[in-house]
């Protein structure tokens, strides 16, 4: 048994108050009252929408937050995620094709950058990057994850990445889970507070910049002198503003140059940390044979064998700014299924739901960047952990145990 | 069904031929034949002892050969080994109290200086040291080992380590494991392929000088001169004879210095490896882990809290003499019961009879060299080997499942 009330807040033209009783669980009733009241900022500035929705719900959303730079694969992860609770994600039906949003049957993914309160001449001419605090509401953001956090509906604005401008804002309703993916989702304190997970991805600079010259240097054909000076004038705001974020998150991914490769500097194999805070309610990070002791693992040996350079793996506790974490690490990559199932094996707390989950997932998306390697492995890892969460949640507002409230 | 025959050897003064019929498993049937044909060699060579026993017995010994440089823990292992069967290991009863000897209900332990052929004084006069070949009588060493393992008694040579002489012979039974250990157990072919399991005990020589300091400084008044110079003497012969014979070993037992302790030379605190050969027919390598992977693994973090230095394991695959073996390795020392039931309980393949069995055999000799470190913990594990090797042994003589077997 459930009871939802719809909330009003004093942006609203006229007060709604409802009581629905709803004896169905996972069943969701939404009210829609929706007062648009745009402020035009020199047809640039746009940080005036106001639209809320009123709405009830028995599972308000779960939230997660992942930060990263961008081109750093938050996409490919989001994608790895929304697999997880099965069904694909897609833009809104019907609605802006430069649309940032990513919407499943349980999960909404939207884009920070949405949040920019300078498009792109603005940016220009204030002479600040996206990077840039300055450059994005953070009020908004703050005031629409919360709607939504508390089951509202609303209308988010739109950065148009095609044509750098602000386009009418789009229709979010409160999705199970919720996942705001972008440059700043831990910067503010109180959008930070509202998360129930975060996520940083931590791609180093030497593998940035391996990645970099690979994509804009062979497939743009820009100079490896202009991506060195893109990099670099990215950097002070990038340290400043994004970097510190990490710090905040329940779970870092970082992405460092193979160990196994003497003087390695393709960016080709990589070596992946997991980073895991400890104490994080409903988290249980994954660990390999021995929980709380320091592993080096190399699997390929008699039961496995590998190719060149093999793989390698490492796991143990460590502190992280501070915060007592565990830390799984994977040097090398996969070239075969049964080296991933082998590796799967060996890990425990995986939160999967039957046996070889992990690998089924990755072999789903065998053609998604970072599949034969940690970033892929541990995306998923991070994925079934959000499932998990999700549901842990869900029971615990219900009452049940857990079990019954599997998606 | 049992039948059992006597044996005959040309030495013999008479021939002896019988049958008997024995239903009843693990009794034994012996029958005594003795001839001592004792050759006087000035009083000093006493390679003449032929006494043989002819003797007839379901089972067999199995013959374990243990290598070693003298006072490196031979009698620490033998003592760890026989406690493994349970009942203490005593000097023959009523024998001379100078025996070598360790008898007990399931095990005999002989000293192969018995086979020494020159004594103290005979050795001098020659200028070889004990560990030439020149002064051990292998002839005989393998008629005797042979014949034990035929189910044979023999009167065996006994060499007066207090004396220095050569002492009137003892009789030595077939007992249920027979143990040869000394300087030369896989030293001659002949012996060393009668033996169905062989170790050999590898202290470094870093190590071998810190206890040699601490024994013959500490306690006996040598100067460190003295000290360096007995080892210099002794090592041309012992890498010419002793140290070729770990590359027969089915498991080698080395001791180094701890690496947890930078630039340690005090030889307390030790590392120590396990070499255990693969394909060795009843004998199955203890694992960590993942049989057939490289580990590192430090128990020490979060369930388990250790004093300085720590404790560090290592296991993986490597080659030993060209033959592919499984290491496993200890670095550090055990402070706590807790701490080596923590390390039991993450070790596969132990052969142990119930959970914790390492541990407690452990506990029961505390007081032994070793029982806080790896030399202690793989002797314990090498102890239940042979345990288990004898057991399979017997059932696959007897044709009944192993578990029927058990001692």
């Amino acid at each position: 048994m459930a009871i939802c009330s719809a909330h009003t807040t004093t942006s609203l033209h006229s007060p709604c108050t409802t009581t629905v009783s709803n004896s169905g669980f996972r069943q969701k009733h939404v009210i829609f009252f929706t007062s648009s009241n745009r402020r035009s900022g020199g047809g640039r500035r746009h940080g005036g929408t106001r639209t809320f929705h009123v709405s009830c719900s028995v599972d308000k959303p779960v939230v997660i937050g992942l930060a990263a730079d961008s081109g750093c694969g938050k996409s490919t992860f989001m994608r790895r995620l929304t697999s997880v609770f099965g069904g694909a994600a897609e833009p809104p039906k019907g609605g802006n094709p430069d649309s940032n949003t990513l919407i499943s049957d349980t999960t909404t993914v939207i884009c920070l950058d949405d949040y920019h309160s300078l498009d792109r001449t603005g940016r220009k001419e204030k002479g600040v990057t996206a990077l840039d605090p300055r450059a994005n509401n953070f009020d908004l953001m703050y005031e629409q994850v919360k709607a939504i956090k508390e089951g509202q509906a609303v209308e988010k604005p739109i950065y148009n990445h095609v044509t750098g401008l602000l386009d009418p804002p789009e229709l979010i309703t409160p999705p199970k889970i919720f996942v705001i993916e972008g440059l700043h989702p831990m910067f503010d304190e109180r959008v930070r507070d509202l998360l129930d997970f975060s996520i940083y991805l931590d791609i180093s600079d030497e593998v940035k910049f391996a990645w970099k010259i690979q994509r804009d240097m062979a497939e743009r054909g820009h100079s490896l002198e202009s991506i060195k000076a893109s990099i670099e004038a990215r950097k002070p705001d990038f340290d400043a503003y994004i970097d510190p974020q990490k710090q905040y998150a329940d779970a870092v991914i970082e992405v460092l140059p193979t160990q196994l490769i003497p003087d390695d500097n393709e960016g080709k194999v990589l070596r992946v940390k997991l980073i895991m805070k400890e104490g994080v309610k409903h988290f249980n990070p994954v660990y390999l044979f021995d929980e709380g002791s320091s592993i080096t693992w190399v699997p390929c040996g008699r039961k496995l064998t590998c190719s060149y350079p093999g793989i390698k793996f490492a796991y143990g506790p460590d502190t992280y700014f501070g915060n007592e974490v565990s830390v799984l690490e994977m040097d090398g990559q996969f070239d075969r299924l049964d080296e991933l199932i082998y590796v799967e094996s060996h890990l425990s707390n995986l939160s999967t739901k039957f046996y070889g989950e992990v690998t089924q997932q990755m072999l789903k998306h065998a053609d998604f960047p970072g599949s034969n390697n940690g970033t892929g492995l541990f995306q998923t890892m991070i994925g079934l952990k959000i499932r998990d969460l999700y549901e842990q949640i869900v029971a615990e507002r219900a009452g049940v145990p857990a079990e019954a409230a599997k998606v």
